[in-house]
């Protein structure tokens, strides 16, 4: 991104890059599920539009069909919210090939086997349509694997250099990396928030070119040299369970948790809100009545809360409205952070909802190698339907309750994921007592750290 | 601030607003010690200057003049790095009275009598001048008074209400209140925020008045109702201290740990740096030899590394430059919150550092009601030049070693701030072994919790 692309492509008053040529509509993307479902049980694709309430169908992969590290996967379609699922799931191994520096001082792929080996599970969840969903799933791990790719030399090395040739041209430049303190996971850490990045840029273009619609959350594990990265845009959930410890792995970015951020943002360029919302946040919206009142209010440099006198300009729809599970951005989205949403508008109007979106994931770094891992720690990723109705701690208890008696099952971890799906149905199920139910889309990895891909085979 | 202010302000193309029309000019801010310290042992003022290296003296309060809650203070001025000492330090008792909602829905002060009352102490840490820190130590407590008796009746609700006058508009609006959670400790976090606003605004006007400059760091800790917030803006540093726990209370806001939120700004608003400036980050600055290389940055987005090739832009001098104790703000400054510099600008040029800098504090709050509290907990406040050789592991060592011995003592907060002034001095005290000297003036509080006013007329 250069310096002056945001203004560019947000503010008015400055020069517009020139349209693209109208050229052939590309065909929209196909819906699909996930690859790794295909063979499984239940039928696919659009007969999920013939599910009644109450007899939606719990999707896994095939038995005999083994995801990486023996992972279980389990999946649910909303109750007919929407006509198709909008989440969206992929994993595999991620093949990173080294480059090596050539002739000409440019890059060329001199030994294109295998170098590094990763593993990769990803969860998206749609809005607007299944298309950024699919998209996302079909090109993230692409993106990740290219970014890793063009840093392979650094990640191999004790520390990354400071030029990627690894050629000093001052002789303390390995002195001011080291003072920098950046290592090989800091380059691990760039590479997914390229990737992501570089992800919402096909997702603009191939969204743009077969004239759809729609955006997705990203949340990805990724296994690399003994160290599990999670990044995650958006508001679905990753948690590691332990004998005795329970430990989110990531936090959600909603426009609740992102009100300094995005109020800060309609401070500095007070144009992207077009006159028509106030970046203010209230208790509640101010209607006449509380005209000359002095109420409760916050404004983007304020975690306090103080009071203001109300003037007319405070009756605007605010930036941020809702609570919780309502709370929106302008009015239209409930995640401040994913992919896509590129043509996104607040209705009837032409203010845009993409200056205020971070496509850019954070990422938290769980070292694998240096825990002590027993046989049932776990770590279990899921889109927001399954965090609306079961908390970190009862997860926790059904991954406790579950596996420890399940030692010797192949399956024990699909059958977890299956029964995880099963708790957000209010299903009876002895173990969570009365269960609230989720309405929405829900998708749940299970990864066993325990095996590493040593068991990777899996049954 | 008013949304377009920020623009209006620092943003090239915008309509200015109409300069003042030139006044007398009003007289320079006298050079001051804090208030407290007058009548103590040390010869005050200009005489400050007269110090030589290994002779310069440690100053305290003179014995019998108690400072709220018997808590202790030293100050050493630096070692001719300024003419005169730039911290500056403030305590007293703060008064908060009541207001009530009189006729034609004015606010009236009715009974202006003491109403509430809080403990305040405060340290500034002045840079490019003393005349900030002195304005501030003058102010902010003034400021910090009036933003509390503006919200008083909400401090003193179970919950603060929607209205300040206490009226619902909807019959929903305590829910609406409930829903966010917000509470009476929320009122005092915003009353420090705004207060340290106003005082920003106070000390710019007064300087602009006086033809003077310099900006300060601040660090405020207030006890009202049970509870300690300590608010910071700058590098100062507060830690509790206790028998079997070091919590630190505040963290440091320099170019280095905002590098993103000034990154950012300069993302969006690349105009603020002139063209002669890269927001980039880069191990070392690039030069000539680094062009067409791949070399290691970071943007506004990033928190991990990537490789980028260098081009031309990219060996602009970087907008955060340097590593610890050397980082530099637009090769300026070292802090990246405080209040002051409204003139500062990079040397030679027109770029003003004000827009990358916020006065708004950080706000900790601690719970002092729910400690089981020990005789020797204390609140160690210091300015930067002592952290810089002490680490809060050493300073809770000091504090260990010294109370526990010396319960009988009314003076032992006093003679603990000086002896923490003298470990930093690099003296063999016994305690610390071979020190550290700091070269920087150096000012601290030592706040005993015990106590908590009751035994606040002290010795």
């Amino acid at each position: 991104m250069s310096a002056g692309w945001f203004r560019r492509r947000f503010l008015p008053g400055e020069p517009l890059p020139a349209p693209r040529p109208p050229g052939p509509r590309a065909s929209p993307v196909p819906y699909q599920r996930p690859r790794f479902l295909r063979g499984s049980g239940s039928s696919p694709g659009a007969a999920d539009a013939s599910r009644r309430p109450g007899s939606r169908p719990v999707r896994s992969p095939a038995r005999g069909r083994a995801l990486p590290w023996n992972a279980g996967y389990a999946e649910i379609i909303n109750a007919e919210k929407s006509e198709f699922n909008e989440d969206q799931a992929a994993c595999g191994k991620l093949c990173i090939r080294r480059c090596e520096f050539g002739a000409e001082e440019e890059w060329l792929t001199l030994c294109p086997e295998e170098f590094l080996t990763g593993h990769y599970w990803a969860l998206f969840d749609g809005h607007g349509g299944p298309a950024a969903a699919i998209l996302a799933a079909n090109t993230l791990h692409s993106c990740l694997r290219r970014q890793l790719e063009a840093v392979v030399e650094g990640l191999v090395a004790t520390r990354p250099p400071m030029h990627l040739s690894g050629r000093c041209i001052c002789p303390s430049d390995p002195q001011f990396v080291e003072e920098k303190d950046i290592k090989a996971e800091d380059l691990v850490i760039g590479a997914l928030e390229s990737a992501f990045q570089e992800c919402d840029e096909v997702i603009g273009r191939e969204l743009e070119a077969s004239g759809q619609v729609g955006g997705c959350t990203a949340l990805v594990a990724l296994s690399l040299q003994g160290k599990l990265y999670v990044a995650n845009a958006g508001d679905s959930r990753a948690i590691l369970v332990r004998r005795d410890e329970i430990r989110p792995l990531s936090s959600e970015f909603t426009p609740e948790t992102e009100r300094q951020r995005i109020q800060q943002l309609a401070f500095v360029c007070p144009e992207l809100l077009a006159g028509e919302f106030t970046r203010l946040e209230f208790p509640r919206r101010l209607k006449g009545d509380d005209l000359g009142q002095k109420v409760l209010f916050r404004d983007h440099h304020m975690r306090g809360w103080s009071y203001k006198r109300v003037d007319k300009s405070d009756l605007k729809y605010p930036l941020i409205h809702g609570q919780g599970r309502q709370a929106r951005l302008l009015g239209t989205l409930a995640v401040s952070r994913g992919l896509g949403d590129h043509q996104l508008r607040v209705l009837d109007t032409n203010i845009q909802l993409k200056p205020f979106l971070l496509s850019v994931p954070q990422v938290t770094v769980l070292d694998v190698d240096q825990l002590e891992l027993q046989k049932d720690d776990v770590v279990v990723m899921a889109t927001d339907g399954l965090w609306d109705v079961l908390s970190n701690e009862q997860v926790a208890w059904l991954v406790r309750s579950f596996l420890p008696g399940n030692q010797e099952d192949p399956y024990r971890f699909l059958k977890l994921a299956q029964m995880l799906i099963h708790s957000t149905q209010g299903k009876e199920d002895g173990l969570t007592g009365e269960g609230q139910v989720s309405y929405d889309d829900v998708s749940v990895f299970v990864i066993p750290l325990h095996s590493q891909g040593q068991d990777s085979s899996g049954p």
